[in-house]
């Protein structure tokens, strides 16, 4: 049996509702309302224009496609299963949100094959959207060669009223505009409902005059519920349009079908239940039972298989001419694929012997950067609009990313921190080797972290760069110094944080940061200079502690010192020494690894029968105490600080040699 | 000698820019650029139309002036001495940025009398203003009478670049459009220069037709270097317009008047050197010395004395009258300026004694919201778009905040928890005695972090209800279970993080909240039930931290719990005792507030000589290691969650009695 286009598309689209609906139901939790509301824009889109292989979810020049309202994940699990993905069975659906299942409650790319972007917390997609848009367009414009197109893929993103709303969406889409990446087309969803219940209680501004503000191509479908071809039109408008990003605002009604419950609040987070469903079934005319699909949907969604097959066999087809006709260029490109790093990539990350001067962290990072930079092309970044106070330069380059200089590969993000986080992350979920880092002062920080958590979550080995770590801030008072910054970073799972003592240092927490390709790296580095230790050493700072200065025998006190403050332990433990002290001098650049190290090397480096230890850094003591204990003491910063030259702020809230020694004596005595 | 007229408003004009290029090069730091473009509308604003009495810089019905681009505090600073504010003197403007001064790097609420908001971090400040607009029209709304105006100020607002590009600021100004502020005036600085060089390397949208989609009033001013007229008649034009929150952009020229550095980003954030310096004095035609004001530009800006002394004293009259007239409502608005909490405020606070099944915290704080609400008229509130799962409604009243209907006091805030949280700011930093509190998901703290920790920095009792507060959370997922969200709070100087473990804990932490008016609270909410415990109160939550179960003589063990956890401790406790182990249970809701005991009190609660501490918490352990040492345990979450049922995530990690009871044997073994 054939049925009538038309109905055809029906069926496929209530296919999508109805899974939504069946699995929503079973797992008595979940968000019916968009997947029921957007299955025609789903669709339209992965049935007419999507360009991706099923069979293969990692093929490179698939589209992209980004749920940035991710708790409307059925539309996504329906639209993998329906198009024929192996990580979605529909047993796989039969558990959505149950443990250990392919179909948690918010999109993880970590769990399933298919799922481009992690999504829930709101505006997040959209703004990693542009990411993968801006990745695409470096790559396209690096390695496209006049008939020989490698890079070629939209970035599709849907995105609800409550991303709209959020203001990491509204930096992510005006630099959009900005940038104008035309190759990044969003859904609008325009259904008027939030949980709050209609829009119109908080969210009334003119959502399209605001992107037609950022720069953008606009567009209206009034009818999201039924009209696939308006939805599909405005998706060719949409690329038609190739110098400026597109949104369509599609408006549809929340849990469509839902006789009782669409149009309402109740429908977007909570199961239909049984009598609804029934209601359902009969005004959408749906004939078949739960998790039932019919063949015909079946036989249509999955001629994307096929057609994802011979998207790619034309594609590695392309790629193996480019290689005959561009063999390096070829090769960097599969390597970076491969997520290979060059070969030397590190011979030219600086060493210093010591030095009593020395330079401040972020100057040491910005000669790693130097030194990085021709050697790993793959690096990519900027800064939050504090390029000459973060020196996040690639020294030697010149020019930025820019609509006419896509090939380059400095980022210059405006005043957007929590943007230029989603865009890291963005860039880093592309998946092709490009290694994101970007800059801005530490206690700002807290304007992207939301998005470092993603980072973290999602395995992504974004690289950030954090200066102006302390009170040594100085002038710029309380607002700008990180006091519990640093302790905050160091709480959150999978984050590795820096927080080198040196030059040294500081190029073992660049050789790190690089080689964690799963994990993000905080580094915290210092406005101020700080002097180059004797003992230490790049590799060093992969054990994340390690013994810098020792005593003979055990020592009595073992003083632990990271960044700015490390030099200060050296110098006290060397009074102390003269006095008659025992102590050992621990340079712990980066706690986290060192936690990670065997018990053996832990005893070693802070054995269980040394109590007396104390800590020295310029920031909470909050955590640091799983070091020194009920038995230790500190010199840490437990308030905020205050405006004056950071010299005297670090003097003032104890901060030097005199009261580290008085400290330490007293815990000795 | 009297000058004309227009050579006065320049000899006005240039005292404010040289005053903030004198104290930047003495000071050797600090942002000339920003004072010496904005001089102009700072004189037009504060001499022509600033309502202000300069001798009592509290006097209620002032205009609030907020400078949201805070780095450019000079222009402030300037202002507040020209205008004869005691708090800065010539002396103190000479102390720029020194240790001690009243002139701090960024204005900060509590150093100096006249600063009306915290500002730096860019963005926050118009956010705050959105809060004082708000708190302006609902205390207007509640309070004046026909012919009795008691509460009637605008709040003016200068923003740069800056603040355009912070989502915060685009979640906050599309809120206030929807509000329809009429009473909020914003000046955009367009100066086209940020720190990475001109805007147009990454913002290039239209902003004025961006507002306008926010439903903003928009203006544009094109020569704000010497128009005062044209800024003049902006102002008028902008309060005319009474449904609209106003934006006049102001075309400038950063560090106007220096010959070499004006209109680039050398002047945004150096100072200028001896020979600009000199030059800039030729430039602008400027005979005076350093630190020089000339008399008549003193006379002319000192007017504001006079003028604020009557207006104050006209607006005493009013409240005289009004006291007569509706003595009830003028008793609360005093008590309310006051900063006086009304009689039996509490009193409706529930208690409960032990039952097994219990309710969520998040419940428990609904209920308590509701025996606050009638007793305690200053609350106001409400959620980011959670206001049905936060339970964040004051039970028995309905309607909110709307344009319509500013006497209500729920406020809608949207998806827009950046936002939130400044404007809650903004709402205390009225001090007019309204408690603000607000809602979202806990994990979602993140998004708001940079106002939380204003909040802190800034003294302001913001109450913030954070539900969802672990693994419990359960099918939503790893984006939605917060781990770390809980210790990277309590890194936090001045917050205090309540985690209660009941319904005396939940009334016992609002209890606090309410009473902390210069620190805010976070409140920790579960999604999912626990026990009400035998031996909770509202009064023990006091300490922060108490015994709830004990043993007879010294405890062998001391189990610590939290929320959820606290229960299992019990739990496990009893099992322990009844194998006849000597076991503590310590309940500890709040630990900052458990810090601040007397040592006394902390030795009685957890003996030094009590090594054996574990402590159960679905979060991380980050933190917790200064109660249980090097010689502890602790059943904690220290990596993300996953999607499961929220009962089945926390017994898969091993929140579960016979897993504590394990753990505790062990180390007791």
């Amino acid at each position: 049996m054939v049925a009538a286009p038309a109905s055809l598309d029906t069926l496929c689209i209530n296919s999508i509702r109805m899974l939504a609906v069946d699995a929503i139901n079973k797992s008595k939790s979940g968000h019916p309302g968009l997947p029921m509301g957007c299955a025609p824009m789903g669709y339209a889109l992965w049935d007419k224009f999507l360009k991706h292989n099923p069979k293969n979810p990692k093929w490179f020049n698939r589209d992209r496609f980004v749920l940035s309202a991710g708790h409307g994940c059925m539309l996504l699990y329906a639209l993998l299963h329906l198009t024929g993905y192996d990580s979605v069975s529909i047993d796989d659906i039969k558990q959505f949100r149950q443990w250990g299942s392919k179909t948690p409650g918010h999109p993880e790319t970590f769990e399933t094959p298919g799922v481009e972007v992690t999504t829930g917390p709101l505006g997040a997609g959209i703004s990693n959207a542009v990411g993968l848009a801006i990745a695409e367009s470096h790559l396209a414009a690096k390695f496209n060669k006049p008939g020989a197109t490698l890079v070629d893929h939209y970035t599709y993103v849907v995105m609800g009223d409550g991303c709209n709303q959020e203001g990491i969406a509204s930096e992510a889409c005006s630099l959009a505009g900005h940038l104008k990446l035309g190759k990044l087309i969003a859904f609008y969803d325009d259904n008027h409902i939030t949980i709050d219940g209609r829009t119109d209680v908080s969210f009334t501004e003119d959502v399209l005059k605001r992107y037609e503000a950022y720069g953008w191509h606009v567009q209206h479908v009034a009818d999201g519920n039924t009209d696939v071809d308006a939805i599909a039109k405005a998706i060719e408008a949409a690329k038609a349009v190739t110098d400026k990003p597109s949104i369509i605002k599609v408006t549809t009604t929340i849990g469509y079908g839902s006789p009782n419950k669409g149009d309402t609040a109740g429908v977007h987070g909570a199961p239909l239940g049984e009598d609804e469903t029934v209601l359902t079934r009969q005004q959408l005319g749906w004939e078949y039972g739960p998790f039932e699909v019919p063949q015909e949907a079946y036989d249509q969604f999955r001629q994307a298989i096929e057609r994802g097959a011979s998207l790619e066999a034309e594609w590695n087809q392309t790629l193996a001419t480019y290689r005959t006709q561009f063999p390096a260029e070829a090769a960097e490109f599969e390597r970076m694929l491969r997520g290979e790093l060059p070969e030397g990539w590190d011979k030219d990350l600086p060493t210093a012997g010591p030095d009593e001067k020395g330079l401040a962290t972020r100057k040491h990072s910005q000669i790693c950067l130097g030194a990085l930079g021709p050697n790993l092309p793959e690096l990519i970044g900027g800064s939050a609009d504090l390029t000459h106070s973060n020196y996040t330069d690639i020294k030697g380059e010149t020019g930025s990313y820019q609509p006419e200089t896509p090939e380059k590969r400095y980022l210059h993000f405006g005043v957007r921190e929590h943007a230029m986080a989603a865009i890291l992350n963005g860039i880093a979920y592309h998946d092709s080797g490009l290694i994101p880092y970007g800059g801005t002062f530490l206690v700002f920080a807290d304007y992207m972290r939301g998005s470092m958590r993603l980072s973290a979550l999602s395995e992504l080995g974004v690289i950030y760069v954090l200066t102006h770590d302390s009170i040594g801030v100085g002038e710029d008072g309380p607002t700008h110094q990180p006091i519990e910054t640093i302790p905050s970073l160091r709480a959150m799972p999978g984050m590795l944080v820096f927080r080198p003592g040196d030059a040294n240092e500081t190029s073992g927490a660049y050789k790190l940061a690089i080689q964690n390709r799963k994990r993000p790296s905080a580094l915290c580095l210092s406005r101020q200079g700080m002097a180059n230790q004797a003992n230490s050493s790049i590799d060093k700072v992969a054990k994340g502690g390690y013994v810098l200065e020792d005593c003979d025998g055990t020592p009595e006190l073992i003083l632990i010192g990271t960044g700015t403050e490390l030099d200060l332990c050296v110098q006290a433990a060397k009074q102390l020494t003269e006095a008659g002290k025992k102590v050992r001098v621990v340079s712990m650049p980066c706690v986290e690894l060192f936690d990670e190290q065997s018990d053996a090397y832990k005893e070693k480096v802070l054995p269980n029968a040394v109590r007396k230890r104390m800590v020295v850094e310029a920031a909470e003591s909050f955590g640091w105490h799983r070091f020194i204990g009920l038995d230790g003491d500190s010199v840490t910063m437990n308030r905020f600080g205050a405006s004056a030259p950071g010299g005297t702020c670090l003097k003032e809230f104890g901060f030097t040699v005199e009261n580290l020694v008085a400290k330490a004596s007293a815990l000795l005595a």
